[in-house]
């Protein structure tokens, strides 16, 4: 049927694409210590952000975030019609408690560190399905709150495997906005289609290897991202991940390879980028914050720029929670894809 | 804009009202036996669903209840285009493990108990706006698992106080589907439009009392959707909340009077119907799962035997995490109301 959107198994392909009309990214000291540190907006300095625990503290930085987004969409608060909002907490207690403030009715959503992608897809659906004119989407991680959460309590001093990721502590926003045909709206970066993932499990048990926890997942929906839009790997000036780590990266490279595709010229993953080899953090950066401050900040630069006319953006989850994990359970993946595109449309 | 949906501060009048083309429960045996059991289609006696941990048994209640809805619905589980789940666990645990088999597109989302509320809004959103013909909503929560996420080991046999509610085992799906103008859609229950909620904190600390945490959330989404749908109480044949509770109804029916509306007439709490007086619940039911059977049992029932023709339905969400809890912050409650009705659109 004509009003449909949907394209192959597993995708949108948007009839009248939203934009990105603003976003932001905060981070902590360590990220902006490493490679990417000028294209991120805010530094704060106190990983506790002023609060009294670390779950506080995550919430302030998504506070935080949303408020330069939307102050950097030329906005008010009261302009956002939904927020959609995640982070890696059990009960999504940072974004719960740190949107409180912004007084907006709120959609929380859970995809692991793919969430980034999640609320992404969400939001561009309620836009361009005529729901709101502007929707923030929003997620954010913090190292401390998640050591607490899925590992050891820092005091602990735990050893770190060379396979563990460290989770990045920031949070990224994005206005996304309906197009209604203006002139302005050309210039800015659209969402040209989504493509979401399943829950893909290959049996990996190891809460410090999470890399290959999601690589399968991630190679599924970049693969069905082909399918669907017909578009081979060459038609993205770069196909970037969420976290998928030194090791993680390999597995998505063999696994889209055996399915037809060479994405190794033009692949690369926030969380391997993020920090430097100096930085001590083994196999890279994880955490739904890790895909959102390094799209808000580096990614939506190039874009923006001109330098790429076309990104697909996969934020990679792995399904771990500390009960299933002692209960023996393996970490399944999810991934989500969005197609960023600069050029008009 | 004619393109627009919106209705108000909060609100969505769909244009083209999706519809319910099949729905199921799956209830544990305390459910079953309660003054409902008649309405839930299926029991499940083994509290541990044949797993292994409480979690892996709530996820197998998902399994079930998404498995007889898609039946219900008369379609094939390869015809749900997207998954729109939650429940109360740490990460997701029992949607992320338990519709994996399913291997459809997921959207894991998180709104406490108010959960069933959001995915069948994310759900309606995504089948009206043109992105899938065909989505399941569905939620779960299990007592076990709840009562080993939220407050004791269940081996510690704690005494419980007055106001305390006990969490519902079982899980409701609902297939969500765009209408197309076929004839055999005219008799189908239709999701008229939805009034998304806000996080709402009046400061409530007390995780034994969630009706109180939950109830002004509950007294704002009803008061915008009377104001934003233009509509009076007595328009609704039930207004239905999620699980207040006693102690949270008398504050709701309060607060919304204070407000200008009486909504004493027409009100029910899943939570304080599902179990009867003899079955030592204490304030009633509580949980995803609390609403999500209610809603697929009994509440379709009324409607599609035509007894009700409209109906508000507000699940309820407590925004308690152990953490927060213990790091001593208050429990903000959120709502989200979903208007079903019968008659013809």
């Amino acid at each position: 049927m004509e009003k449909y959107k949907m394209l192959g198994k597993q995708s949108i392909k948007f009839k009248n694409p939203p934009y990105i009309m603003g976003c932001a990214s905060v981070v902590g000291e360590k990220e902006a210590e490493g490679p990417y540190g000028q294209y991120f907006e805010k530094l704060e300095m106190d990983p506790k952000a002023g609060e009294d625990t670390w779950e506080e503290a995550e919430g302030k930085f998504q506070e935080k975030a949303a408020e330069l987004a939307i102050k950097n969409a030329g906005c008010k608060v009261t302009d956002i019609r939904y927020i959609v909002a995640g982070d890696l907490l059990g009960q999504l207690m940072a974004s719960s408690f740190g949107l409180m403030k912004l007084d907006r009715p709120l959609f929380g959503v859970y995809g692991a560190c793919s969430t980034m992608g999640e609320s992404l897809a969400v939001a561009s659906m309620i836009a361009e399905g005529g729901f709101a004119d502007r929707v923030l989407a929003i997620t954010s991680s913090h190292f401390a709150s998640a050591e607490r959460q899925f590992r050891f309590p820092l005091a602990y001093a735990n050893q770190r495997k060379k396979s563990a990721t460290w989770t990045v502590t920031g949070s990224g926003a994005v206005v996304v906005a309906c197009a209604e045909g203006k002139k302005e709206e050309k210039s800015k970066v659209h969402i040209e289609g989504i493509t979401t993932g399943k829950v893909t499990d290959y049996g990996v048990k190891d809460s410090m290897n999470m890399g290959a926890c999601m690589a399968p997942a991630a190679a599924e929906v970049i693969v069905q991202n082909f399918i669907d839009f017909g578009y081979e790997p060459e038609m993205y000036d770069k196909i970037i991940t969420g976290d998928l780590g030194l090791v993680g990266k390999d597995i998505l490279i063999d696994i889209v390879h055996e399915r037809g595709y060479d994405i190794s010229g033009n692949y690369m993953d926030c969380g391997i980028e993020i920090y430097g080899s100096d930085q001590n953090v083994q196999s890279g950066g994880s955490g739904c914050g890790c895909s959102a401050v390094m799209l808000t900040g580096f990614i939506m630069h190039k874009l923006r720029a001109g330098e790429w006319k076309r990104v697909l953006f996969v934020p990679t989850g792995a399904l771990l929670s500390q009960v299933s994990f002692n209960e023996g359970n393996s970490v399944p993946g999810i991934a989500h894809a969005v197609i960023l595109r600069k050029e008009d449309l």
